[in-house]
């Protein structure tokens, strides 16, 4: 997903204002004021083209979403999702990047951290750019009440052995785990678009809920 | 493995005194005396076989190990496994049931506990009966120094889901997981029975290291 910038992205995105919300810091602390309804705010960091953003708006309308995609020729798509999908009133996004969430969001102003299908940075000397490194977990940690949640699906072994161990290191608790998602598919499992493309393939999908508070 | 016992297994057992520790109870307190030497002690719970506990014994002199297993008509071939490999001095078994632990062994006596493809238990009215529930980890605190460590490996997709929750509930920390212990077999990995077995029929083999204090 690393495509260079579309041309037309700005544009398009500085268009639907509605979507992606222009300057997001502005909102931090009153994101309830944002939405049509004040209740309880879930975020998903790096949101690629929005299937699962989109879904989980649609099916939980008692929820506000926010997704969060650093690529502005990548949110494009996602935005395009919202609007097929009617532009959920519970859903926004946010054209930012997810290492800085501490400028859009105060602490509590969060419920809940999806995680989906993130970048496995495979490399050793990469694993601080994993977003369940510590340093990741402490900024979610920043953001969320203390009873707050994150939910990890991937079909990455070795991101997803990295964050079982690093979620317990962080003296975080494991509430669910799975090792084969769609062995027994959960009801109401919403799908993102890389966990189409893997287990079309045949490969296992990974899950996991973890609470701060233990 | 639930076999009757074979007729010939009690005297078999009782015909080896220095490999199946008769009156494992009074060596509660004062296991290195019993070995020819005192160094730490490291069980395994659920032996079968014994072809794990034997290879740990020869790969690791400068450690005692004590296989513990049930059935007599299953640790009849631990013995066996134990004569042929030329009876190492630290290694012994214990014909006993490790639900009860505690009469065998005082706090600390014991540095490290082995679970190998423990009975899967997969009803969950039977959950108190896996080797990693809540009461056994309790039980493996209670002979284990604060960093003592429990390994575990299995092929059973559920019981290993069950234990990294109930490992991660317990308030232990999870050192070390893999979700396909064989894709990079470790150099040195013993295997079991039913690792041979289970990894031959292509299943992937999970295995973690947990560690009581945080
Ligand atoms: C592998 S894709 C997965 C997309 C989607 N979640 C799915 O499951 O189909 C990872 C996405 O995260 C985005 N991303 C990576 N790092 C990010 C960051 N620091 N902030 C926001 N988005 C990020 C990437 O641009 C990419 O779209
Ligand atoms: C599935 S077999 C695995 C054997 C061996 N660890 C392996 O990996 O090949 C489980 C073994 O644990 C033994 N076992 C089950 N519950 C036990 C208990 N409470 N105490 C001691 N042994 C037990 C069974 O008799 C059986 O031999």
């Amino acid at each position: 997903m690393r495509l260079r910038n579309k041309p037309w992205a700005d544009e398009f995105i500085a268009a639907h204002p509605t979507i992606v919300v222009p300057n997001p810091e502005e909102w931090k602390g009153k994101w309830g004021t944002l939405f049509p309804q004040n209740q309880p705010l879930h975020i998903e960091v790096g949101t690629g083209k929005g299937k699962f953003i989109t879904g989980m708006a649609i099916a939980n309308p008692d929820i506000n979403y926010i997704g969060i995609e650093l690529y502005d020729s990548v949110i494009v798509s996602a935005v395009e999702n919202a609007l097929e999908a009617g532009s959920p009133p519970n859903l926004r996004l946010l054209n930012v990047n997810g290492a800085h969430l501490e400028k859009y969001f105060a602490k509590m102003d969060v419920a809940r951290v999806y995680l989906n299908f993130s970048d496995p940075w495979p490399k050793t000397r990469h694993a601080k750019r994993r977003l369940t490194h510590e340093n990741f977990l402490k900024l979610y940690e920043s953001i969320l009440p203390s009873n707050g949640e994150i939910h990890f699906k991937t079909d990455n072994r070795g991101l997803f052995e990295f964050s079982l161990v690093s979620i317990s290191e962080y003296n975080m608790r494991l509430k669910y785990v799975s090792l084969d998602l769609h062995a027994e598919m959960p009801e109401d499992n919403i799908t993102t678009e890389y966990e189409e493309k893997f287990s079309a393939l045949g490969q296992p999908i990974y899950r996991l809920e973890a609470v701060f508070n233990k």
